[in-house]
């Protein structure tokens, strides 16, 4: 049987205020799967590449085997599937490494059986596939990855998500510094109960996000990018992130937040031109906080998973 | 001089789960002010009709007359008005009340000077005639009677709102039980501290109601209709509140919710005829708990405040 290569994006979880109801997925380098039909039932794993430090190769501990098995079973199908990994979104970075890594594997094993599924059918796949490796069933990422743009999570049990489509003329600048954070850790520090103050501040940016992007408005869509709910117990956990945040909106992002759980700290543009001045301040300041930090550059992804010419 | 005549309509804060963040303005019976430039300075109610009771006739105590004020004051005048006051809505309903004739004030005494602030530069006036009779610089109803259409908050210190238009095809029903809520007893009851839950919950939905209005999705719209946030807390002030809301989702309502601070409930129908049936099955649930209750049918206010030809 011939392989077929599946590309997943990377994405923002809670697109700044929207925790755990909003996500975006973003152009630039994301994971990719290979996939083959076998006729042995089960999943192989035969290689995994970039990103692939701690990466489990046993299918049922791996996100694209999990996601995988969970449509091979649905289908109920005999036969199995041979996967090769490129990861190319870091682990516990706050770009949804894992939730790409699942979307690849359950939009590839739907595709080597040609699509008996609808793509939405997908999700719940990957948000179990996020369950069994992060603690829970999130949604905000996989979402994002599998539909593209800017996703709303609409309920979590079942599973429910729309793409609310992409806005042309945001920048993305997004810094990756090298230390890692797990989805655990960075979910711990969130208490049960936050201020009604910080609930309503969010809320009015969750509605500029939405009105910035369906009307076009990259102004407003900029201003909605902040988060007074779990930035004020997350930062701690990122050397220098007031700084940092200070320093970007200072070179004319239109709003700065934490990417996902983190560590990635992400800002927004009109221009690619202040994109770029605004990722040299970013690295900058990780820098002065001892860190070294990769400056990714992009806009919003539009297609979400699909399938690429195997390279 | 002659008479003009100014009506602002009423609205619904909150529009369900925007909590001092959105708030949305509905057709029917609102609140009207007469106004005429006289050479003496200062302000002159001379009347109150309609839903007078407990209304103060004193200036400086009346809602309109602390946001005309504030508007002559801005406008350094020497002349003075002469007001005549026709209050459409019920006070302490959960409609917006003293918002819209706040908005009524601050629209009709720039009227009569003939118009040297844009109708966006009155919003602070109208916000603190809220400060003045209810405690606090409340902007959800004012911006939505003032401006019209579905509002979203996006700054309280300076007050800042926006209009993201109406959406066609909704259809409210407004039920409004014969007590009264202050919005000072009904903030009472709820708590600095919320669960996060709800606060993701709210944002989901208040994601919803945004997109839904934008995309011209009537059932998205109306499932965002839903509050998480503060309905625990203000439920238990209102007698039936979750049977009621129960009987309209039961009869078609796409969502329902608590009107502002109450003690008016309200739902979205995506047509006329289930909004009148939901209207009975409301007004019914009331009756059941002893309370006889006013069912207004309405879809949004598109203009806000305006001059209309005096009746």
């Amino acid at each position: 049987m011939e392989w077929i290569c599946v590309a997943a994006p990377a994405s923002i979880g809670n697109a700044g205020p929207g925790y755990d109801a909003l996500g975006v997925a973003v152009t630039g380098p994301g994971d990719r799967v290979w996939a083959r039909r076998v006729p042995q039932s089960g999943i192989f794993i035969k290689e995994i590449l970039g990103f692939s430090h701690g990466i489990p190769m046993e299918p049922g501990s791996n996100s694209v085997g999990i996601a995988a098995r969970g449509v091979l079973d649905a289908l109920g199908v005999k036969e199995g599937l041979e996967l090769r990994i490129s990861k190319g979104i870091p682990p516990a970075s706050g770009l949804g490494s894992s939730a790409a890594s699942a979307c690849a594997g359950a939009f590839a094993a739907n595709a080597v059986f040609e699509y008996p599924l609808p793509r939405e059918k997908l999700l719940p796949f990957c948000t179990e596939s996020e369950r069994a490796t992060s603690g829970d069933a999130y949604a905000d990422n996989v979402a994002a990855s599998l539909l593209g743009g800017l996703v709303l999570i609409q309920g979590t049990d079942p599973v429910e998500a729309i793409s609310l489509g992409a806005l042309e003329g945001v920048y993305f600048v997004v810094a990756t510094p090298r230390f890692t954070l797990t989805t655990r850790e960075s979910r711990g520090v969130v208490p049960k109960d936050i201020p009604i103050k910080a609930a309503v501040a969010n809320m009015s940016a969750v509605a500029s996000v939405v009105a910035g992007l369906l009307t076009k408005d990259v102004k407003l869509f900029g201003r909605g990018i902040q988060d007074h709910l779990v930035e004020p117990f997350r930062s701690p956990l990122i050397p220098g992130f007031h700084e940092i945040k200070a320093a970007a909106l200072d070179a004319g992002a239109l709003g700065c937040a934490i990417s996902g759980s983190g560590p990635s700290i992400f800002a927004v543009t009109g221009s690619d031109d202040v994109a770029r001045v605004v990722g040299e301040r970013m690295r900058a300041g990780f820098m002065e906080h001892g860190l070294e930090s990769e400056i990714r550059l992009a806009v919003m992804d539009v297609q979400g998973t699909k399938i690429v010419s195997p390279e």
